[in-house]
């Protein structure tokens, strides 16, 4: 109670449907009085908030795979924080959880979707990334969609984001050969040598087909496309006979206000019998902890590792968020609130 | 060797790349001696051509399933005839023969991937229809891609082409709903009175998305694509989750020659989990037998039935292709030699 008189939350709404990339005046910035839990429910203190690709497409009217954040809600966000006030025994006092907390400063919770985590095992970002939904989508996606088998080619576009880092690093895992595409050669270098993926191709300044073909000499088994638009379009000419292509995102096209950017040589996937399909994280709820348990024990033994890029001040986020769609993070972006 | 001396072999030869729609003078109509069988071959006088969407892309050189008719060359093509001369004894003499025999009266083969069939089973025409590489496209294509289930709803484009009239009477067989995308009323009639769909889209008179949300009421589980462009981009915005497309072909797209139209409403594979996969009836070679005892057993049950679009005289090839890419043929286009 002390807590809940003593300060207030400050929040991001959502005023306005953006058209292109978000501007400040498609949010408001507000503040109001921290909320009370009631019976069943809980008050969490945000430390960190997940800045995600995904956020562009709630925004959004229309049929997607969640509603979309209504004009004057609070903006939807994943994030982990401490409870601070508890009337659900399932999360006391104290504990770390996670959950679609919003991109504010304190949230109450039924607790539903929300999951405890073990501070002692990892520190919080790490449970915004590889031991977060987003590991958990490279691991699904990579594992369950694109099925890789030793020795074939894994090759990921935004190879140094959050999801494309630990792409990369469980192909290796697996035996295979990983190739990634990102911008810059800082980004270039560091998922080389630091994360261990064979090549990496800078689509600022490589031609990125005479670069794959370089890189992919038995051509491409496994596409995991976090990009869409020119670099799937290219990908798709490079296929390996039954390549699969794992649709992840479509960064490139989530700001288009033009005609979407179909891929136009979509008709390799027959040439090729080739397959490209896409998935969502929520439907392998019911793995999440064999997933966990896998990565968490390849990052004791040091084979799987992250880079988080962390902005600090919640007030930060409308310019932090367009920072994903820039191609600026290095490394899982997210907010130290 | 009296019918070689008799007569000579007309043959359509490719003459130019053509640039979108063939025209006539893409190809030249030649008069050559009627070949003589070495040791190991065989002499077929074709009945029945075999007039498909694919020799379009045959005709173009780059990278695709199978190598580039050159120029100078017989233009390729399925056919159905009659052993008359031969040296080899798995088809002697009498027997009648399917295989790629080329635009021609008269073939000699060594036998490489030429099978015997019964005229007694069924006339001859049906070999190249549904108890041919079309049915064999259709079969595969719809349960092994398609997988459908029970009780889901199968939509089918192209659905009173060759291909098309085959995939919805086994989706029928199967358990689903079967509705057809053809054009105009007459197509429509067809499918729906005479092949048993549960329902027709007539393109060329309605708008395909209303008359989809119409007769799809519970989405579309899975989609054989033989068209592509605006059709396929419309059956995206109608997926069910987990929806399957089948990529069989792309007519509206072979003779484009401005650039090609991709699906721009790819993304929708994520948002519903679903996949687009292509196939070649190839691969599915050794179930050949499977698929075809499947399919003659549904025929002569009269669950299964095909029309068969026949045009005389070799002479009328370069008109009789164009019909296929105007949508003027009902059923399986073929030349009677």
């Amino acid at each position: 109670m002390a807590i809940r008189s003593a300060t207030t939350n400050r929040q991001f709404r959502l005023a306005a449907r953006p058209v292109g990339l978000p501007k400040s005046s498609d949010w408001s910035f507000v503040n109001e009085p921290v909320g009370a839990p009631r019976e069943g429910e809980l008050l969490v203190k945000l430390r960190y908030i997940s800045l995600d690709p995904a956020m562009r497409g709630w925004m959004n009217e229309g049929r997607s795979y969640v509603r979309p954040v209504e004009l004057g809600q609070v903006m939807r966000a994943a994030g982990v924080g401490e409870v601070i006030e508890s009337r659900n025994e399932a999360f006391p006092t104290g504990a770390y959880v996670v959950g679609t907390f919003g991109v504010q400063e304190y949230a109450v919770s039924d607790g539903t979707a929300v999951y405890r985590v073990d501070p002692n095992l990892a520190p919080p970002p790490k449970f915004l990334s590889v031991l977060g939904l987003t590991g958990l989508t490279a691991y699904f996606g990579l594992l369950d969609i694109g099925r890789p088998e030793p020795g074939q080619t894994v090759v990921v576009s935004a190879a140094c984001g959050a999801v494309g880092q630990i792409v990369g690093q469980i192909a290796k895992i697996k035996g295979c050969r990983a190739v990634g595409i990102a911008g810059g050669p800082e980004k270039c270098r560091y998922v080389v040598d630091e994360l261990g993926f064979d090549a990496a191709v800078d689509y600022k300044r490589e031609d990125v087909r005479d670069a794959l073909r370089t890189h992919c000499p038995d051509r491409i088994d496994v596409y995991f496309d976090n990009v869409g638009g020119e670099i799937l379009d290219t990908a798709l000419t490079l296929l390996a006979r039954h390549a699969r292509i794992v649709l992840c995102g479509a960064i490139s096209q989530y700001n288009e206000t033009g005609p979407r950017h179909g891929p136009a040589n979509y008709m390799a996937l027959l040439v090729d019998r080739a397959r490209m399909e896409g998935f969502l994280v929520f439907d392998f709820f019911s793995r999440y902890p064999e997933a966990i348990g896998d990565m968490a024990g390849w990052m004791a033994e040091g084979r799987l590792r992250s880079r988080e890029d962390i902005v600090s001040g919640i007030e930060t986020f409308p310019d932090a968020l367009l920072r994903l769609f820039r191609g600026e993070n290095f490394g899982k972006l997210m907010l130290e609130v």
